[in-house]
């Protein structure tokens, strides 16, 4: 296992990479994107204090319910690159299986990838989201041909693709581009067919940043995101040159969409359980900064109170019923009912804004005008701020600001703004969910169910028809 | 265990009860309440036919979350007097079990009424809601000291009670009627902490029976609750005499919530297990409806009836969850997790009314204007009326005027409003819901996840604070 | 004008109208549509009472806002009967209007057909939506050729047209059938392009009424549909010749939503003030139970009540609005605001639901389980029921439980639901409520204050950019 | 009439401002405060560039709702700070005419602070909102007295003040601040009702500035607020002595809302004028950013936008209501009407956040990943990332990347989420909307209406009970 300095030193590899209009040369030292880097390198290094007999925990596949529980929480606390890095991984193992039957050139491949990245430490983000063009025409009706990534030339060796890949988080920071369709291709769409690894550092590659980290010469007020904030990837491929042996699909349109569909298991996952843990801090938040406010007793304030913990129960009872009605895959791993994922997932994120409004309303107005803790330090208003920021003798007037500036960073400034529009765009938008939830709920059951009551069957369940 | 017949013989037994405005003579007989009495007939005739060695298959107290599971199911076949029943017999058994401390002289009396019950094979319903009175005031300050059921007189064999119980399910139906209080009671409000098992045909027990039972000389159109309809029973306690050996409760204020708090338990499991199949049956209507209406590929159709899809699984998500975290009792009894259910009772009641407006919408309005079956057999008419209500050449008119019929009983007729009324008002009303939840919520938690993440905590999880 | 006898006499012509499977002879007569005849019989009179110099207040065109706003509320107090009349006439007089230049020909005959209504006192009635089968198809490639009301034969004098007209609110008890194309007709559908008016007692029609009456034998706990109730007809046109000069558009397809939007314009108009109306009843019933039952002081509740205000209040800003913003038309008459009147339309329609379930919420259970007021006259019960039934003694027992009946009545039994589905569906479903209020907002102009905002276009509108 | 560079020469008075821990010496050299002076300087030039004989078209009170409308209009695009002044000034002319009667002592001083401002043409903020300790405790019940604004010592010319007042938009960037009490004040808090006009630069004046100002060194991606933005303060006053002659209030207990509730009216309307233009804003780029990803007509995203018009519409609706139902109060000022004005905003608030999610759910993740102008310019990638930004051919890629920006800033960045909270908070909070729209309505009405439909009053108003 690398450590956190052996990790920078990876960057070192002539990457392009750009940020506000500027190409990077030194990752660890710039002034915004360095702290990405060291939050990486600080995952290295908790990842390898627990690991047991030099043994990543993070590596290997889940084969209980409890044990998807476990490592999806391991790669949660080990921060969002771990969590980027198992998601590919896991991807790739679940796609092996799918192809094994449908399009077993690969398997070796995917196979070889996997291991020579678990013997590495390397880490591999997930670029699937292509520019789209114009969202209501097929790749090949694009004005742009290269709306979609595709193969451009190819050789002997090797491919040559172009295109670009929107939304990849982290993608700057990691080692490997795990570039995969991001729908399904049919006949006639074959140059849009293609998977592959393509290091950070090809030729060809080039990344623009965008980040939501705070931009203040003083973050303390920014408590979340000045701490830990994740660029996100605008990744152009210019005619990258990829090697036969990185290429894991190459024309196989009926198999276009099983890296997504692969994909989206393992992000789903890790989606609704960050959902959970999410909405009991929302929840959390609500009732110490009604505590801090002397609100906590108040009628109305608790009712909404109590709604924000219902959501955040009932969130929580759709992970808990996809883990108790979690599926065994082809190669014996285990993964969530999609059922209950999709059905949690989607409200989770229906709800999310109105959450949010709950809190706001509770919490005021100093949300968003809570002096710095400059402010507070500051000779001549210092005392003054603390006392009016106070409100009663055992509510520290600067504890009082610094929750104001939690719930400011987390749901109302830059990142509570990356946070909203996340929330709802993870997973393919809203729309995508339900379509999905449909997809794998027993409508025939509850036909059946619906013709019994109705008297439309015979023999109904008993003396009574289930009503 | 008694056959349908012995059954209805058991009711010929002076009982007091009424019917808009009349003394029922015959219960059995009457044209409106017979149809009730021979439920309950196939009711018990359906369990003795479930029996494995002449036992009871309802009798018995779960042990795992699997039997629970499989308990809640069979009573909710045998029909709602079986299930009834059953939630009394379980309050009972889990006040013995509550009390066994506190006011350990009522649990030789509970064990004995319990024993003799089941012996005697008769059915127990459940009188908890008082009159009330002004809901602003407690018993002791109302207008009229009887607004709650309270001792008047009492001797040495006895007590004398007076007062009402409301909304009492299958009243008249029944043998004994289980009178507990309805909520807490306080130091002075000893006449009012009562619990007893009283006899239908007590002297002085007069029962004022209401129903959404059609009233159509034809109930064909009433497919639902022309089948099946439970009167709900005004029970008045005209002064009625109680011997102490049936007396469970009387002045000891502070258990007087024990069993309020016992029948919760049992009367929300089966509350949210109810609307988990009935949330199915919304979705089945409305796509069978759709079918027939030749909208079952239009996008807008399609969206209502995947957010009834995820409604629905919501809903049983959090029964899965209420079940995977069942507790289990001082006695062994095994219940279901308070968090779960009651959030999921209180997500299925919130969401009832648009999920019925999604039907309907979907539907069309001959919801309401269907014609009968008879108008489909007259012979002026009949074939009109059959061919116009056909939309297809695989859709016949009389199967979806039937559906129509049968979405009309369930939703907007005399049963559909019994529904959306009980729906909101079962377990207590929306508020107490929401009260319950939070009470079970881990606020603790939630609030050292908010500080956690706040950074107002040290030794957060690892190199993410967990957002 | 007609007095309410002379009305009754002319039923007695012939007319082909059934209920329940059979034939009804006598109108006047019958147990469930005798009320009908006498509830349309006293608008004849009411209305004949409010006449000035003999002329029926109800006649003529509106020429103002004021005036508009006046007259739909006269016709709103004359009974349905009365509205839904006007409502026709003022559909013919919009579509003549509408036709003048497109289809000329017709204009004579509109004419003519208004003038002789209204000099003959009759009662016209609106049947627009057909049978439609498969709703994914357009007329001609149905099935059933007779999907939508169509001219399957034509000679010298006129026409023979086949077809149903179902949810014709009142058909069976007018005298005339406007009928008219459900809506927009393309080239080779010309046989569907068909309006005219039909006698109720013409050859070949046919009428199946169907209605949310109650069945009772004591209506007094149906305190609104026990005194009003207004079946629904389901229209059958089993060939029916109709003359050339009924004839009001034959094959013009072009012109085949002429009439549909005349309708819609005088339908919503009235939809929207019933509306608001409605919202306030739901209103002060709400206070009403609340006083009545101790709870009008108690937070949460008057936050739903709250609620409830804030829809009502929204609601009738949308009429104002509507009203303010009227246009006039060609021939001079003023309409309401599309743009407002479906807006509100949409926003009354889709709460609608939600302020029922907090009615109930705040009324509790005994919406559904109030006694009869036969039950509180029984000497046995009857005082005793009005003893548990009064809260306090300044509530008296029978008028709570008619308080409850009501709720029952307008939104918890067979009219209650009658209410919530047709609330849905008047005007063609929430669907077509946002299509056509998309239809008639201003586009644009927010196109350009979104540009101007976003600094994509020149010249601002001062400092400020309008956010 | 000032021109704006004579406003900036006002500036260097001496105040006492503040900015994130350091005092503020030179205001309009500061790099984040001074564009905020220039904005101010703007808005003066513009109202002089307006006034008709040197008169500003800002001065004078309304007589009709058209001049109401006007002037509404007028100062929302002269900018915040003439907007806020225009609130003040209107508030100590209403206040003076409620104060006629009941404490006629302050009229003349009153009218002689209004003279004054409006011949210095000088700009007057509000303070308002107090620091206010614990929210479930009075003034004087708080463990700090001066946890509302209070007179601390007093001498034969005035009074000497303590306390902060907290939110206060542009407080540093006026002259005067008009300090009222938050609420009503009872006997025994005498102290607290205290109403003063003090300069920003009297001594022991310190306001703390927070701010939503975009802080990366290039604001081009920041097209709204990186244009306009206005600091809030944290105004305190640390014992400042008020000359008798402007106190406007000392201890009358029971006119301290009267300032209050004058403020209320004109911030209200303002703020639902601003809601209903917002709302316009947000269908606007939902459009447009619809139409450039190529999804106007795709159905789900239709029906999103139809959504999001109808919410406009209904809060515009709203705001003609209160304008045409407008007041005349005593002095001949024209006031909106509250009950609509209040239902308005509740609405316009509530749905916000659902709004937003309707927005972000089209746009899509670019709205927080679209790269910055400076990318787009970089020589290396510049051409690529509007290449992939472009979607067709007529979409250019600038274009479609300033759109995101502008959904970014507004609604998912540092002003987004001031605007979310701000949204909830402005005008006391969603719970006091809810109790003002409820003193306003008719309940009296309502409630009349509901006993006519129940049949509970005599005299129905007409054949129909009005259901």
């Amino acid at each position: 296992m690398l450590t956190g300095e052996q990790y920078k030193a990876t960057l070192d590899d002539g990457r392009a990479t750009y940020f506000e209009g500027e190409r990077v040369k030194d990752l660890p030292g710039h002034p915004v994107l360095g702290q990405v880097v060291q939050n990486v390198a600080d995952g290295y290094d908790w990842l390898a204090s627990q690991a047991v007999d030099g043994v990543n925990p993070a590596a290997g596949v889940p084969r209980t319910p409890e044990e998807l529980r476990e490592k999806v929480e391991l790669v949660h606390t080990a921060g969002m690159m771990a969590h980027v890095n198992y998601t590919s991984i896991m991807t790739l193992a679940t796609a092996a299986g799918r192809l094994a039957t449908t399009a077993p050139q690969y398997v070796e491949r995917l196979d070889e990838v996997v291991r020579t990245a678990q013997a590495r430490d390397i880490r591999m983000t997930q670029c699937i989201t292509d520019a789209k063009g114009d969202r209501s025409l097929p790749p090949t009706r694009q004005d742009d041909p290269d709306a979609y990534v595709r193969v451009v030339d190819r050789g002997p060796d090797g491919v040559v693709i172009r295109g670009a890949k929107l939304h990849i988080t982290a993608a700057s920071f990691g080692h490997e581009l795990m570039t995969i369709p991001t729908k399904a291709m049919k006949p006639g769409e074959e140059a849009y067919a293609i998977a592959a690894v393509i290091p950070v550092n090809a030729p060809g590659v080039k990344i623009i940043n965008t980040s939501y980290a705070p931009r203040h010469p003083d973050v303390r007020h920014f408590p979340i995101s000045g701490q830990e904030h994740f660029p996100e990837g605008f990744v152009i491929f210019d005619d990258v040159f990829v090697p036969t042996e990185r290429v894991l699909l190459d024309g196989e349109t009926e198999q276009a969409a099983v890296f997504a569909h692969s994909l989206g298991l393992w992000e789903r996952l890790g989606g609704l359980s960050s959902m959970a843990d999410g909405a009991d801090v929302l929840v959390g938040l609500a009732q110490l900064v009604a505590e801090a406010n002397g609100l906590a007793r108040i009628g109305h304030v608790k009712e909404k109170i109590s709604e924000m913990v219902i959501h955040a129960t009932v969130v929580r009872a759709c992970l808990e019923a996809a883990l108790v009605h979690a599926e065994t895959g082809a190669l014996g791993a285990v993964f969530p009912s999609e059922l209950y994922t999709n059905a949690g997932k989607y409200t989770g994120a229906t709800a999310y804004n109105l959450m949010v409004r709950h809190l706001h309303d509770i919490a005021g107005a100093a949300v968003v005008t809570a002096p710095t803790l400059a402010d507070l330090e500051n000779p001549e208003v210092g005392s003054l701020a603390r006392k009016y920021m106070s409100t009663r003798a055992d509510v520290d007037g600067e504890y009082r600001t610094r929750l104001f500036h939690a719930i400011r960073d987390l749901t109302a400034d830059s990142f509570g703004g990356w946070r909203q529009v996340t929330n709802v765009q993870a997973g393919g938008g809203l729309y995508a969910q339900r379509i999905v939830t449909r997809k794998h709920y027993d409508m025939d059951a509850a036909k059946h169910a619906a013709l019994t009551v109705a008297g439309l069957v015979e023999g109904a369940r008993g003396p009574s028809r289930g009503v």
